[in-house]
């Protein structure tokens, strides 16, 4: 599991003052690139440089309390399952105050060349990192 | 069905140069809104005056095709189900060019008194509207 | 001038409830693009066609009354000075309701090719567009 | 001084692969966020529970490089004047590799009770922190 922990930011959240539902996505791309930090130059090096991205390809959401502006945001990732070409995310959101859950969310990738969107088998380095944090059965 | 077009706006890509996943649920708010517009007010008086909101409690999402600057965004709203405090809305979202089917998002929200995020239920104004676009069986 | 007109979304407001004073920057450029939709292909063609694009490189703004949800948007665009490859632009935002300015921004453009953000000559399309909307002396 | 420094995200940046030039105001208010924190409960308790916020009434940028993807923005604050009321901010935003200026920026808030947005003299204890952060003659 991989824990990144961030504020909630002044303009995060809507006219209902509770953080906006898109923004939750944000939060867990967020996560994301902090993760892929591990790698040598990080998620930019393997998105820039090498030229593979991880675009989503399903996700589902559910949203149990809301986060506020003043709370902080703990988001637990875990890998569920790698496959040949993509990788299951499970991301946890929750308030680090009172370890309220307040989202989970679950994000399919698949691993694309981004000058045209084609899928690739999954780097190696990207695989043993992504391993790390593989959720136990 | 409600249909809602708008652009793709050129800070809405990412640095893979095609619409960032959280963007497309910006996308179908965005058309909810303007669903919402037949009320008297609009969204902004049942939510600022009336104090009633939808929070999202679930998301579903199928990514198909990229979006990218240039396109123009459709959005093909239509209400799956009407229950006594929730509503679950499909959002088809389409490129305006070729037609091609970009995402398939399924969205459920609960009818909420803002103030305190306490489930109520549906005004009845909103459940005529709602019902001019429930999809058929 | 030009006049751009565009809604106040339920996620532009921040945890104080007001427009946040960087999407006031956001607006600006919807009425650019939406200035720019008059050359063929508009600004999509314009920057990811040929190439061509106006990096901003002065902002003045100055932030005269709030706007809220609910509130609707004018911008009027004028330009102020269309020099050999920069350009000044004036956006007045006012609110819809009432006519109350809101900002007032000068922002000033170098046109580049956007690959390497070198400056170029304004086309001759691109400055026969702007001089439509040139402020009077 | 205050430095805050923070990676640009993979969704920050616009069409043309750039941090879009209303982000950098963005920047700014995670660096203002930042160093608000130094006070019990932070800007938070600041805004959302004492009531006194810091709307901006006038901006002046100047765009001198690019922020890209994989680039760390060093955002630098000095508080440039106290008045009775207002504020007068610098921030100075650079590449964390190479040091190259990017932006600088000059921000006048003034102390307002959100509610009503009216003025309010400048609480003791945020004088106090500000002043910690004044620029020298």
């Amino acid at each position: 599991m991989f824990r990144y922990e961030r504020p909630v930011r002044f303009a995060e959240v809507d006219a209902a003052r509770i953080v906006f539902f898109a923004r939750y996505l944000d939060f867990c791309h967020d996560a994301l690139e902090a993760l892929f930090a591990a790698l040598p130059g990080g998620y930019p090096q393997l998105t820039m440089v090498r030229g593979v991205g991880i675009p989503s390809v399903h996700i589902e959401a559910d949203y149990k309390a809301p986060l506020r502006y003043g709370d902080t945001a703990l988001i637990d990732v875990s890998v569920e399952r790698i496959g040949a070409r993509s990788v299951t995310f499970r991301h946890a959101l929750s308030r680090g105050a009172d370890g309220v859950l307040c989202a989970s969310i679950r994000q399919v990738v698949v691993l694309c060349r981004l000058d045209e969107l084609a899928p690739v088998d999954i780097p190696d380095d990207v695989r043993a990192l992504l391993s790390q944090h593989l959720s136990l059965p």
